[in-house]
């Protein structure tokens, strides 16, 4: 089920980096190459980082064919993209929570602590759309938007709770993926934010 | 004659990378940090990708004193750079397709598949450019302009395919730098490129 | 020694991170995420590079919570940074000094050379700030601004000097700390930089 789940994960994101592409005026190479980078930057970073090789979609490039298809399907359908933002934020949902669990789970069979695992979740899930955001130039959005890499990290915490529990693994993953999306959902609808501060500039105050 | 091919390659990348630090008022430290960025930035990112150690640069520190060398050269001459804008193109066209073929053999010896030898192949020739552009704050030129990453592409599949014959790999290389350099040099004088598409925001249109 | 300089180092860091992510209007998130990176990317940077792991706050998590506590100080305290901006100035020319230190340090105890060595002393020095800035969508001032990298890279080569001599690690480790840190608050006090050159666009010019 992971599986499929994860298949989601990486078209959702190829489109979504693919979008982002289009937007800044790429050309069809760019936005393969942006695409690619935000379906599996997150997951890539993680494994750099934990040094697990070989790197998924270096071992799978069956993946890279799924993700470069993605974003070939969006550039054929971009008239219609801006009916779709809706659909595609409530897939990116189920993507985030997925990336985050598949993350935590590596990291915990790597034989890494339940704290590096939680961090681990936010990397997979979040991080493909801050390498996104840097390559189109823009302050990436997850800093700043949105309840986002906060709801992975919750997921994460949830999921690895649920593991300690007498459940079985396919129970921890559903109702993790329920929670979470729920959350993530909730925090889009309601327009919820982390409160932000002010942290003025000395000169500007001065 | 691919490390010499590589020397230029190396050379010609780190120039770049100091003409465009320059631009960008960076301070003399500055400039060598970007120089050795773009030259050994794409090869860099492979081989973490690839898992291949020790990195290049860190097993020959004598190509450092090469790229630094490139870069205060770049600041002696700054005032004349401007009429050599078309000498740097030609030797850029002959570096990024040796980088190409580079990164494409490389990944093969390392016992990758095709596919990745040819990303790869990408990675080595535009990604010094591409962290180049990120370092001083640009969307990366590779993904917007003319034919630079997709001759990259085209260059490691014919080399591929030719090392499939029974040409001697010298000739495979020396056929696929005569056929890339070509293709790159018309992309620049007819100013090609790929079609762009038109994502338009929703709240414009709206 | 080198241990509580180091705490003290990422300490500091983490609180320059979280500054700078406050100013971009972050979130909370987004501000324990920046700070974390700026405390840990150079040295992240120099184990990815010299493939030496695992990573310092992979293998010692107890590091992530000092610079999370730090960033969340910052929060607590914001409204009266803008005092403590000299003593942040003194403190983070401490950290530079002693990750340069640190960077040598650990990249000779790899058997690596010492060109590589003051290379790492300014990866551990100076390119936690250079991610940050990154992500907060700037040209890294390390490279535009104040004797910071070059400081960092002098540091570096006066402590692998002190090390050929018979003096033991401790006063090496001391001397160079002083005379770093003297350098870096000449640099403030005098606003020191080295040189920018023009490089004319060739179109402005034109």
């Amino acid at each position: 089920m992971l599986e499929i789940l994860y298949i989601i994960a990486i078209t959702v994101e190829a489109m979504s980096g693919a979008i982002a592409a289009g937007k800044k005026q790429m050309d069809p190479f760019g936005i393969l190459i942006i695409a690619c980078v935000t379906a599996f930057g997150g997951g890539t970073l993680r494994d750099l980082v934990l040094d697990n090789h070989p790197l998924v979609w270096v071992g799978r490039p069956d993946f890279l064919i799924i993700t470069c298809s993605a974003a070939l399907l969006i550039i054929l359908v971009r008239p219609w993209i801006k009916y779709l933002t809706e659909a595609f934020l409530v897939l990116d949902a189920i993507g985030l929570i997925t990336f985050s669990i598949i993350g935590a789970q590596k990291t915990l069979q790597l034989g890494h602590s339940y704290l590096i695992a939680s961090i681990m979740a936010v990397f997979t899930g979040a991080f493909g759309g801050v390498i996104r955001d840097i390559l189109c130039n823009q302050v990436p959005l997850v800093f700043r938007k949105e309840l986002y890499g906060s709801i992975s990290f919750l997921a994460a915490w949830m999921f690895l709770g649920l593991t300690m529990t007498s459940l079985s693994m396919t129970a921890c993953i559903v109702m993790t993926l329920i929670t979470g999306f729920a959350l993530r959902i909730l925090a889009i609808t309601m327009n919820l934010e982390l409160p932000k501060f002010n942290f003025d500039d000395q000169n500007k105050k001065g």
